[in-house]
């Protein structure tokens, strides 16, 4: 597919003001202190898993290069600026600036975990704040939602999933990107028409309670949708009564439809009531009416734990369709991915940088760095450890650190490396391709399968470790001491608080 | 502000593929057995509240009407559609299509309740099916965020709340349209610099932690930040530690400030740790400066309850900052609003029609709807009622039925009453002028005002009744009679399914 064929938000023309306001009052000072222009260096990355989950499985980034291959504000946009304070000179300079940025990034369907940098841009100050918050908007949807896809992918057992939830997506947008990430997850295809032309990918779907309602009887709306449509002719039985009319009306429909000579197997979906007891009788009536393999299609408020229980009471179901848990991930609606400042270059090069807090999941893994994943001899990956970008990588006897407790040491022997990101825009041009959803579904199929059950069941995954070269936790021990944060003397943190006045 | 000026998802020219498949693939059947120009109504409407709320504030007719105004089928839509399997006859009816459509709703800003036909729309059935999908997902997520801004701002107690959510929502969309509707629902303004362009809000914001970490100390970074930007001068605290340094630096800053003759009242931000201890700190270093009423915008993780418990803790915070719970709704991603057909007009007219479910919520009101608000003479609401569209409205003494148990009647006495919803299509014309988000959040702060806080408190509300009126209830009864919804007899439901084979 072609890059400029799609039209979704990223390949818009008046998405640069698409940032907080702050980005742009952060530029607006770095410009009054002339530090705008200082090399800088940030990266994204999150904190917390999705609750119950091992990993993340990432998205999203095709949206932030065809941001960035048409970013420009437009003349509108600067008269808007000015109406809100900010100085004609600033403005010309925001007209006139090229985005002279490097970004690194891990590809679209890559499996990875808290504190990674899965994406790093280099440039200068003032751009790289200012894309703080069209990146961060960019990433944590379609990273929740692909990974979303992945849980509910994989509690389906290798049955077909479709993604149904435009109507209770967050906004159109919401349903176009995740859709785009729930197929890049392990969807089949998606509901969502506009999706399957932007992207290209496989839409699906039955029909509604409205076309039987709008026939005179149920029979007679079966009859006429599977006669109409003889390829995908799934029909809904719940409209009225599933057991007493909707199965049985189905069942004979079909039967009717193979005395005539027309080729059927048979296929409903059930969207109410006890999936795991209509889909049984639905079975045995199929059955028994000489149909060995019919379609059961599932919906409503399904989610992931829905269809491992289901899976589990031996419902006869065979295809899913999951919409609003999917496309809002709705036990978990965001990722709390972030976007920090690691380095600066000052005088003597690259000044490492970090940000402290009393929550030590909070203190940020100073220097610009890559992420190196290590395997063992049958490639299963062992640990993810972070260097710094010109640190020597080890082989064989791995020496590492924990991430929060630096002190403590972690050694392991490996195989075989690799490094996760590649380099994608150089000097603002973007150097990768557009790759196919299609083949991003695969790649991540491949990743998942890399990765052990144990680190993909629902509950209580194990935890995959992502520690610290040493030379990162040298510099991170470093300006912890600098800070003085293995001291602190306040009277605050000795008195209960509420004595105080 | 100008109709055409906004550029948000539902004024593109290629949105009207924005809709399931099903949709589409029901019209060509419709269109096929000559049903497409049968005229059908439809209602909008929700079966349930989100978790502990009272009420929900209705938002997202603005993107409806746009959507309705800009709504074609573009050459390349067709072409992709053909590809999908469509007949080129099919496709060129779409093509030359006009939207031959009435439409009723209740304004922006108007709470509404559960089974209430908050839009409804009359017209071609195969135009009506269609349009479904983009319905649902332009009123479920706003109608969500404007109903928790509204709790947001409850919790806040008059206290101005912020949105900044873009980060952390679902698309570019879930930012613009979620920033929207938390304005309506009483937010002051928001982060987002391009729905403050779009919908004419306020944008707001301070800094974030890399401009004190691009800068040698946090005293240095603070004071630059102070000097240029005296009038927006909130500073951020905790980069570091804010009772170390972050709070103390800033009342430095702010003092040398005033001693250099620059006037400013004390402002921060903190985004970490406990809010409230650091908030009476920062209070009490303030006053001891001579700052006698400081600024303190608390944010990090805030939604109702947690502001609710700040303000029961006397935290000393005056300002807040919302995101990601606000703009995706974290504990209720996503409003279950629905859209079903509820007539259609046949050889005698409009017949009602009903979709039956052994779920009695599901079970739908027949019939074309209006909603009847009642007050006392006091103008507080006493209840809704829903009347079929021709029904003589009651005055004074009320007899109405419960929705579920319709032989059950409550009688009631009322002042007096209005109609919710007003004509805002009139075939095909869109007949609203276009109303500033400005005076919907105006609006929808009188409409609040109506209700008790019985009906709005933040756990276990009042609920507000939804009734029936007389004809409703008959013709509803009528036909679950006729669908024998009053007698069950199916094997089934005298044995334990798990006794069948």
């Amino acid at each position: 597919m072609n890059r400029d064929a799609a039209v979704d938000w990223s390949d818009r023309k008046d998405s640069a003001l698409l940032t907080d306001l702050y980005e742009l009052t952060m530029f607006y000072g770095f410009w009054k202190y002339h530090k705008h222009e200082q090399r800088a260096c940030f990266e994204y990355f999150f904190r917390l898993l999705p609750p119950h989950n091992g990993f993340a499985l990432f998205a999203g980034l095709e949206q932030v290069l065809s941001f960035l291959k048409n970013f420009t504000f437009n003349p509108s946009d600067l008269d808007y600026l000015e109406q809100q304070g900010f100085e004609r000179g600033f403005l010309d300079y925001l007209q006139k600036m090229k985005l002279d940025i490097d970004l690194w990034s891990v590809p679209e369907g890559t499996l990875v975990f808290p504190h990674e940098p899965v994406l790093r841009m280099e440039g200068p100050l003032g751009v790289l704040q200012l894309l703080e918050t069209f990146i961060l908007n960019a990433l944590n949807y379609p990273t929740l939602v692909a990974t979303k896809s992945a849980r509910v992918c994989y509690a389906a057992q290798g049955d077909p999933v479709m993604e149904f939830g435009l109507r209770r997506a967050q906004g159109p947008d919401g349903g176009l990107s995740g859709a785009r990430a729930a197929v890049i997850g392990g969807c089949v295809g998606t509901s969502n028409t506009l999706a399957g032309k932007l992207y290209n990918i496989r839409t699906l779907g039955t029909h509604a309670h409205s076309w039987v309602m709008s026939f005179d009887s149920e029979f007679e709306a079966f009859k006429a949708y599977a006669t109409a449509f003889p390829n995908n002719n799934t029909l809904l039985v719940d409209t009225y009564d599933p057991l007493q009319s909707g199965i049985p009306n189905a069942v004979k429909v079909f039967t009717e439809l193979r005395k005539e000579g027309i080729p059927c197997k048979g296929s409903i979906r059930l969207d109410s009531g006890d999936l795991a007891k209509l889909s049984k009788e639905a079975y045995r009536q199929f059955q028994e009416a000489g149909f060995e393999d019919p379609t059961i299609v599932a919906s409503n408020e399904l989610d992931e734990d829905l269809i491992a229980e289901l899976k589990r009471q031996g419902a006869k179901i065979n295809s899913w369709g999951v919409g609003t848990h999917l496309i809002t991930s709705s036990n978990c609606a965001s990722l709390g991915g972030v976007y920090k400042l690691v380095a600066i270059q000052g005088a003597r090069g690259w000044e490492p940088k970090i940000k402290i807090s009393a929550n030590s999941a909070k203190i940020t893994d100073p220097g610009r760095k890559k992420i190196i994943r290590y395997y063992n001899a049958e490639d299963r990956p062992l640990a993810d450890v972070l260097y710094l970008e010109d640190e020597a990588i080890q082989n064989d006897r791995i020496i590492t650190h924990d991430r929060d407790n630096l002190s403590k040491e972690i050694v392991f022997k490996a195989d075989h490396y690799c490094e996760l990101a590649e380099k994608m825009v150089d000097n603002g041009k973007v150097s990768m391709p557009r790759i196919s959803v299609e083949e991003i579904r695969r790649k991540a199929q491949t990743n998942l399968a890399e990765f052990p059950d144990e680190y993909r069941r629902l509950r209580y995954p194990q935890t995959y470790d992502v520690l610290l070269s040493p030379e990162t936790a040298r510099v991170k021990q470093a300006l912890l001491e600098a800070a003085n944060f293995y001291r602190t003397e306040t009277a605050a943190v000795k008195e209960p608080w509420s004595d105080r006045k």
